[in-house]
């Protein structure tokens, strides 16, 4: 279906209504016809195609394999761990049978009742339980230590609501799941990738995130320890963005993994797990885009640089093309994806609006008049700005420009997020941060009875104990007890 | 778990064991805790991977893009294609619930009866049905056409009996989903798709097949017409290793998907569909391993190269160590893939042994007598031959090899396949042939009843009408009424 280029809602006055308009407008993803479960349509996909390769060759470089584990979980599996069970085992689907039948009535196919399973089972939500049990068979002593193995998959949530990307009952991911030989060793690969993913969201999705420890309440569960990255949207909130956990022994001793050890004395295992997902995309599209559409940063564009002929006639088309030939090869030749869209069904005014909706970093116009002049229009996406620049130095200029970009949209969005950053100190300041959205650094006494009070009376939650801020004694804003540091509260998706 | 190398079932003894033994000992895959679903591991996920990349490749440059569709199915979907639902609505995952709960009696969790679906979901066994309730939105006109889109996904049919990798409950597999504006465009695809397996499996896996079309008792439930390519395995049988179907109008009369034709009239959309799985994996490891093990051609192989230095003492380690230290670099700064295994736990014999099981194109092998006279020992794991190199032009010697043992192993399949390829006329050859395994050409009348009562005399199916066969008329061996040409018969995977 050809893009219809309506009006998209402003972000000043439906935020919600215009993420949901892009992604729809972009061709990203749409609603599919099973409750909660999304499309992601080409262009969509294309992007996430361009985080997953950047992600798998991070992955592979600190060591880390790729493997593939079952879809489908024993019910009983989930039960093991006595926090994961509370955390994944409720809103999940569930499958009890293995067979249809045309239904005696003729009503089509209807369930054979006779084909029902034994143990039920469970579409996976996260992976834990399964590669526990596994790993019981691939470890006997140190030497087999550490496994360090990812998986690229679809997951299942049984989520209320949905919305695109953000949370949906479906969604891709990637699940590492790493077993060491030392608690020590554990930890540090759970910070190797928390770090991983700061790296990843700001030099390839030019995403400015916070790393931080996850409070006790907000730990994923069966977690000893959670670190988490936060983006902060446009519209102030925050977006957990990746997170890895240090698993301790709880799921060796779950599933009765143990190894011997160097001084030749068995020990249960120690674990940690990490995963981003299509949630990311959200987040990218949160981060940059603007009332005209997508903003893409150059790193993860599918298309990088498009060009658009100006024409007035077939002669005019051909010369054109014949002077982009040249400069599209030449551009390719440097790795930079680029589309030359001399399609005749559709004017250069729309070509021009679709490709700024759809967030092509840099878009290049050359008429009839610049083959004379030598010249060609560049215009950025992130600025909008136009240029008139030299035909036979814009190979050279290009890839520049798209550093110039990316790095500009970095900037742009720490700057948003440090300007919408406030350290509050009293309830009332806080309230009224609050209120105004963004990031409050602010006192906490540490315990879960006030966190949450705090997100009974304002809707706000600890995102995370920051990394590497300094220790600074301070009082609680509700209960006046002492705390040994601020931590980060905003309100979240 | 260290790889323990016992004893593998030789061919000669136990063909079918010394596949079993063979993909568990080379680390590829195992069994789950989950009736017939598998757990491919990190080697056998790395081989897929080569698969998966090379295929998504050769499928962009035809102006495939990929996208993700919903794991779930609505049960009805299944039923609106008269011919499908017979052949994918019956053994298949159902899932009735969204939620656990707490069993009130304290036994665990439990399926909470509350949380019972309206409608049944499907795990997807293939996704025709909701791909085509989608394309139904997204295709008004021609000009929205074609769409070629391919998914990278997990499917699911409940097999009562499973083998790792060539037929398990869950596997994994690529399906492509084309929409077209008239029915020679949609046959070209469709023939297009079956010509790049065929030279994915040839020029990537070095496995000749046999191209050709189906007979309408073996086509997909739902096709019009559908293309395979048919490898031989050393044991004389066929595996059907990847499939194109032209699927007429039939998705989309099911769907009531039509588009306003150029003569601006409505039409309904026509379709093909195309995929292979993991199930290529098990055609990969039987076309080429041996007694010793798996035998990777050097296009799929995850490690190409493997360098084991030996050594009586550290300093002629680190004499070696310095010396192959720059022929790493060379080789992969050619896109080599080269292991260096210096590992000091593991004595050379064993790993020989294990690098010749886990199919490692080429193995050299160093010491101190060679650092003395400038030599290598080479050894291609094709032919287990040895040979003695110089060092200084072995990194221009590896890619004429590797190449070599490429085509090597493709000519020695493609001979296996020719031995064992036979044309008969009557039904006593016919039967005399079949015991001894392999393709057989023989006349056919036709009739899916002649072809039903020729595998249930004999076990051999119509692998399939091979295309560019010359006219042959003839006589059918069991009816004696005419046969326009020969048919490719095989007991099969």
């Amino acid at each position: 279906m050809a893009v219809e280029l309506q009006h998209l809602t402003k972000r000043s006055e439906n935020y919600s209504q215009w993420y949901n308009d892009l992604v729809l407008k972009a061709d990203l993803a749409e609603q599919s016809a099973v409750r909660g479960c999304m499309v992601i349509k080409p262009y969509g996909y294309a992007i996430w195609e361009k985080m997953q390769h950047q992600l798998d060759k991070m992955f592979k470089e600190t060591g880390v394999q790729n493997a593939y584990f079952p879809l489908l979980i024993p019910k009983s599996f989930l039960s093991r761990e006595a926090e994961h069970v509370e955390g994944f085992a409720k809103e999940c689907a569930v499958v009890t049978h293995h067979r249809l039948m045309n239904d005696p009535n003729g009503g089509g196919v209807v369930v054979d009742p006779e084909a029902r399973l034994e143990e039920e089972l469970i579409i996976r939500p996260t992976s834990e339980t399964i590669i526990w049990n596994t790993y019981k068979n691939w470890i006997t002593s140190y030497r087999d230590l550490p496994i360090l193995v990812n998986q690229w998959a679809n997951v299942m949530r049984w989520e209320m609501r949905t919305r695109l990307f953000l949370r949906t009952a479906e969604f891709l991911w990637q699940e590492g799941h790493c077993a060491h030989a030392t608690a020590e060793e554990s930890e540090a690969r759970t910070v190797e990738m928390i770090n991983l993913y700061a790296d990843f969201a700001e030099k390839y999705m030019a995403m400015p995130v916070i790393k931080g420890v996850k409070t006790a309440n907000e730990r994923f569960a069966g977690a000893v320890n959670t670190y988490t990255i936060e983006a902060m949207m446009q519209d102030g909130k925050a977006l957990q963005s990746g997170t890895s956990h240090n698993l301790g022994q709880n799921f060796a001793k779950a599933f009765d993994v143990t190894f011997v050890n160097k001084d030749n004395k068995p020990e249960y295992v120690w674990a940690n797990s990490w995963g981003v997902s299509t949630r990311l995309m959200g987040a990218l599209i949160m981060t940059h885009s603007d009332d005209n559409g997508l903003v893409l940063p150059p790193n993860l564009a599918p298309i990088q640089v498009v060009i658009v002929p100006i024409y007035k006639n077939e002669e005019q088309r051909n010369a054109v093309t014949e002077k982009v030939h040249p400069i599209v090869n030449a551009l390719r030749a440097k790795g930079i994806s680029v589309k030359y869209d001399d399609a005749d069904n559709r004017r250069p005014g729309f070509k021009f609006a679709d490709y700024e909706l759809k967030g092509v970093p840099v878009r290049l116009a050359i008429g009839a008049r610049d083959l004379e002049n030598g010249t060609v229009e560049v215009m950025r996406r992130d600025t909008l700005q136009k240029e008139i620049d030299q035909l036979d130095t814009i190979v050279d200029r290009i890839p520049a420009l798209l550093e110039e970009i990316q790095e500009n949209i970095f900037q742009k969005a720490l700057k948003q997020r440090e300007e919408m950053t406030v350290k509050v100190d009293t309830w009332e300041e806080f309230t009224q941060a609050i209120e105004k959205g963004g990031f409050i650094l602010a006192p906490w006494d540490g315990t879960t009875e006030t966190e949450e009070r705090i997100k009974e009376l304002t809707k706000a939650t600890i995102r995370c104990i920051p990394l590497g801020q300094p220790d600074e004694p301070g009082v609680d804003m509700l209960t006046g007890k002492p705390s040994p540091r601020r931590v980060l509260f905003a309100r979240s998706y």
